[in-house]
């Protein structure tokens, strides 16, 4: 029941990622101001971009990519088609921003893995943009700490599944760790294996899980993983 | 010497892609025609797209996603600003389109692998977004066929060294076959590894490789690759 395989999720787990988007629908939301119909208030172009992403998510995916497609959808929507093509260059302009900016690692992120990483094997499970996530592990500073880099299209029990196999860990050795109860947490319990919840301070709205009946550890950082892992190895036999 | 994997590309390789988007360039040049400014024509709609995608390549990489947001790019930059939020709404739901669309297997794919498929192993080996190519694998019906399935960002030799590696193949026991000269044949050869050429009709622009003073076999469909493999078997000891 000793855990030797450590699966880390990315974006807002290991470095920061949401308050870059939540800044970037605030502009939206101040961009298409002028241009909203009488029937439309600015707090609804918030929603309606979390529609509208909902409404895209199974054919654009996760990533910059599909958000910045999603945020010029919401513009256009809302406005009734009357935005001028300026502030859709301008959105677009807030899209490579997202993609060109520096990885920053959350705080105690390189510390804590390099301290673990003698002693289990570490496999960074992201989702997102193929090229955009590939970029930021190589900027990161810690990729040569991962064994393994899988970047998925879906994080579902299936994907768990698969991993797993191809690092050869089982659901008895194996610790997902991440700040999505609906993507980090809940699909590896069903696999029967563990996960620790690391809040960041804000959730994306998509990743909000249905509901959560399920019972697993969080932490408040990083940091107190290696706790917790030792306090595992002494409760068991 | 004997080929025990072959890799194969999947886009123009094993399903028809390049053509949609052919396609949707000349809706694209119609749609912005109206817009141009006079010192712009509709014949340089076409190559100022291509130039927006080399542009944008290192950031958005390869696929329908980056395909739609420098079609966008590039219907405000030819209109200078003045094309209307209906058109880009319109170039939306032409992206939409392309990753909705069925996957349509090229003549004698299907036939070809399942008669090699008992004798080689074989890696699926495709670039493009993510969740896109997954979708059209499990849509082909031809999924099962293969041992690997590997979407990468960049076919260059570093990716092609790390593919043969996890699949257990080496340069002289790998054969990729593909339909780009600069993805699929070029990078493979300076691993030393063998490649096979099956061009595909047409060839989107940023494929065309800057040289290519280099040997390799080109067959006209796949149904030629068996011949070609036995060919090979027979000329080394």
């Amino acid at each position: 029941m000793t855990i030797r395989t450590i699966g880390l999720d990315g974006d807002d787990t290991l470095w920061h990622s949401e308050n870059h988007f939540v800044v970037t629908t605030e502009r939206l939301v101040e961009l298409v101001e002028p241009w909203l119909t009488d029937d439309d208030s600015a707090a609804a172009v918030e929603s309606r971009l979390i529609e509208i992403e909902r409404r895209n998510l199974s054919l654009l995916g996760y990533g910059v990519k599909a958000f910045t497609l999603s945020m010029i959808e919401t513009a256009i929507e809302a406005s009734d088609g009357t935005i001028p093509a300026g502030a859709i260059a301008e959105i677009m302009s807030w899209g490579r921003d997202l993609l060109a900016h520096p990885v920053e690692l959350l705080d105690g992120v390189a510390e804590t893995l390099d301290a673990v990483a003698g002693e289990f094997a570490l496999v960074l499970i992201t989702k997102g943009d193929l090229l955009h996530q590939e970029s930021k592990i190589a900027q990161s500073g810690i990729e040569s700490l991962f064994g393994g880099i899988e970047i998925v299209s879906e994080k579902d029990p299936a994907t768990y599944r698969r991993v797993l196999q191809r690092h050869g860990a089982t659901p008895e050795d194996f610790v997902m760790v991440g700040n999505s109860v609906r993507s980090d947490v809940l699909p590896v319990l069903e696999l029967g294996a563990r996960a620790v919840h690391v809040p960041y301070h804000v959730t994306w709205a998509l990743e909000h899980p249905e509901s959560a009946d399920a019972e697993f550890p969080t932490i408040a950082s990083l940091r107190d993983l290696p706790a917790l892992l030792s306090s595992w190895d002494q409760r068991v036999p």
